[in-house]
């Protein structure tokens, strides 16, 4: 990629719009702004003005005006990139859109590629690594938890602890290295007592921002929920009441949800994401033993299972329930278990205190007459008070942080035991360097063109 | 409506992007945004910032972050408006944008109704009823000529003139009915030699600016070509080579094509409206009776007719091709016609020549292989070379003031016939207002709630 072109895309929605905003940046972008723009008011050229300022006119293509727009203009380093930036802000039509696009790339701008007003802000220092992956993540959040963590990230977040304790790390190294130039001398300029104390504060941090990812993973995917059933419980009729659409397949024929599929759901604030299954009764057909089969396996990437049975058959398959209820709190100990006898409606109020009775636990609803779908939220949203969002800790989401945390705390932990084996400086030096490398790749100080065009292919083009 | 509220929307398409831009109108719209933002750098706090000013911050809800924006001011009367006005650029995530609008909201914004923030322009003289109408023209405008013509009315197009004359003619009316004030002494206030060079001036314009409506007309909603032919001669392949996808529904069936089918295309800036058609062959099925009946009404409202035959049964069939052509010629003899012969890939070159030299203006094309087709778009774009395009003419788009004109012209007739009957001068001068009223309808000196209401519940919301 060449960073030194200007470079210009739409950065608002595609389709149509009461407006539409079309960013230019690089060298060139207020220059060739102003050489197709007329201002209505102020004859001074865009090239004069000031930045941060906004100017209404006309956007030419020589004598022909193609919009009346208001551009914004951000001088370098003072804008998103840290380049000169124009931002210009036309109707929205898709038809004026295209011919101010087209208008600019005449002149010599290029069609910028995805992620590449980001990238640029990278490369010109305005944001760390982390904080432009956390850009992306911010424009797909959809729900407070992502939104917030994605915002954490992208003001510093972890960052600014990771650089933080680099630079301490950093400065062990050199010491460390700076003793081999004097390696006959036998003299340390590394306080060991001191360093000992930096590795284990190294370890706590990794190991706190390592353990954060399964909730991070959690919160920016969804917390999967399982739902466990005989077939005809009405499984699919809970789903479409929680999701309020008619998602699932629903029918009277048992056995119609054959293959296990998900939806996602946003219950205050927290993303859920249910996953109907063929539920785990015996049978004798082939494609519903393959279904039984898929709901075990959902039930293990699963962190709460929801068993539901029909209230109205419960009179004579009581055992049966039991005896399931007995197979999945015994294969699965771990996990969040909510029950649930669906079809009240269809029961005598002493057939439903016989139920609260026998399994007290019990949450008794409707889901063809949506009643008792509240408790139900109620209860997840208790059961997963992820205690991480009520405070300010900071939670890893990405994977490819995550990755190098691992990596590093696997060099830190060969330092530590390096020093504890009094290895010679040179190949503890070796070590701490290796630690460096991984501490670098997540904040940005070391990066390469792969990583770069990885990470930035799945920014959306505009940004 | 109440019109002395703050506003907000969302002013971008809908949907995700890189960012999106909310917009907020009305006496509170600096104040409640600055109670609601934190600058990154200024202290001063945006009620105090100037007008076409750019500030970078986070927009707050309490203490918790929404987002990082980028907030523009515009200060009464030096905006869209006309009103204080503050666009906030955030990150283009639903979920952002929803944040945002619901905190504005219950900081006592109102969502604004479509077209609101255009309404209020006008309502603050920002703009003329005709120039607000041409907003959402622009916006909805899918190719250069309907753009050009929606621009040239923004910008003030005929409602300059209209306003011109509704002024010398309101002139001559105020005089007019001064000399009621001195009927007794009958005086001559108002020349009646230049009255009746107005009235001349004003029906020479008037009828202009309505014939450019069927101009107007063609060129807003794309020009009618029927494409009419045989079943089976290729039409709906002919229209998908034309629209290069597959809208059409193509089998090898004769008479697959019952139902008249339109799809709009775009050709050197001019729209066109293609309309395939059941052909006009002689049948006992019934429903394609029907669809030649169709056929027939489909011819009346083209203005070009695209005939078209197979190439290689043109041997066999010449008589009756011919025939048809005949038929075609003398029932639409005012219709641009082009007579096309498809399949030519299938024909010796012996064929062609015979072809060519029996029917002259024949273009020799093949819809499946896709060649020929330039000729014919070529062919219909200087058919259809629409002089106005190419002149500063304005023109008339909008019905309303169609049919504004036309009732207006029929007033200043009335006043005409009435100076040479020697009315007196007090019935000329009804006449007179008569004339003004319409005039003012146009660009919105007259208006009504009910009027408004009609022409800005077709904008989208946000403009």
């Amino acid at each position: 990629m060449n960073h030194k072109d200007t470079i210009i895309a739409l950065a608002t929605a595609s389709g149509i719009g009461a407006i539409a905003v079309l960013r230019l940046s690089g060298p060139n972008a207020i220059q060739l702004v102003a050489g197709n723009f007329q201002s209505v008011k102020s004859k001074k050229s865009l090239i004069n003005q000031k930045s941060h300022t906004l100017h209404l006119g006309h956007i030419m293509n020589g004598k022909r005006i193609i919009d009346q727009v208001l551009v914004s203009v951000f001088k370098n380093p003072n804008s998103y990139t840290g380049e000169d930036t124009i931002e210009i802000s036309c109707h929205g039509s898709l038809y004026i859109q295209q011919e101010i696009i087209q208008l600019f790339l005449k002149k010599g701008c290029r069609m910028a590629d995805p992620g590449e007003f980001t990238l640029r802000a990278f490369l010109n220092g305005k944001l760390d690594l982390s904080q432009a992956e956390a850009v992306a993540d911010l424009i797909s959040s959809d729900s407070e938890a992502s939104h917030q963590i994605a915002m954490q990230q992208m003001r510093g977040g972890f960052s600014n602890e990771i650089k933080l304790l680099r630079e301490q790390l950093l400065n062990f190294a050199s010491l460390i290295e700076l003793e081999l130039d004097f390696s006959e001398e036998d003299v340390e300029f590394a306080d060991r007592s001191e360093f000992k104390k930096l590795i284990e504060k190294i370890q706590l941090v990794l190991k706190r921002l390592i353990d954060s990812f399964a909730v991070g993973n959690v919160i920016k995917n969804g917390i999967p929920v399982a739902i466990v059933g005989e077939p005809n419980v009405g499984k699919s009729t809970l789903l479409n009441a929680l999701l309020n659409e008619d998602r699932a397949i629903v029918s009277d024929i048992p056995g119609t949800t054959r293959d296990a599929i998900e939806d996602e759901m946003i219950i205050d604030g927290v993303s859920y994401r249910f996953i109907d299954t063929a539920g785990i009764r015996e049978t004798k057909d082939i494609i519903e033993k393959i279904g039984i089969q898929k709901t075990f396996e959902k039930i293990n990437h699963a962190q709460v299972v929801i068993y539901l049975f029909d209230a109205e058959k419960y009179k004579i398959k009581s055992d049966l329930l039991k005896l399931e209820l007995e197979i999945i709190k015994n294969k699965y100990p771990k996990k969040q278990l909510i029950i649930i006898a669906n079809k009240a409606d269809t029961i005598t109020t002493k057939e439903r205190k016989n139920i609260e009775t026998e399994i007290p636990e019990i949450i008794l609803i409707s889901a063809k007459e949506k009643s008792g779908i509240e408790t139900l939220t109620n209860s997840l949203t208790q059961l997963v008070n992820i205690g991480a969002l009520n405070n300010s800790d900071t939670i890893v989401t990405n994977s490819r942080h995550y990755d190098a945390m691992l990596k590093a705390l696997k060099e830190i932990n060969k330092v530590e035991e390096g020093t504890l084996l009094g290895i010679p400086s040179d190949l503890l030096a070796i070590d701490i360097r290796e630690a460096l490398y991984y501490f670098g790749l997540i904040t940005g100080e070391v990066t390469n063109d792969e990583l770069l065009g990885n990470i930035f292919a799945n920014f959306c083009i505009g940004k």
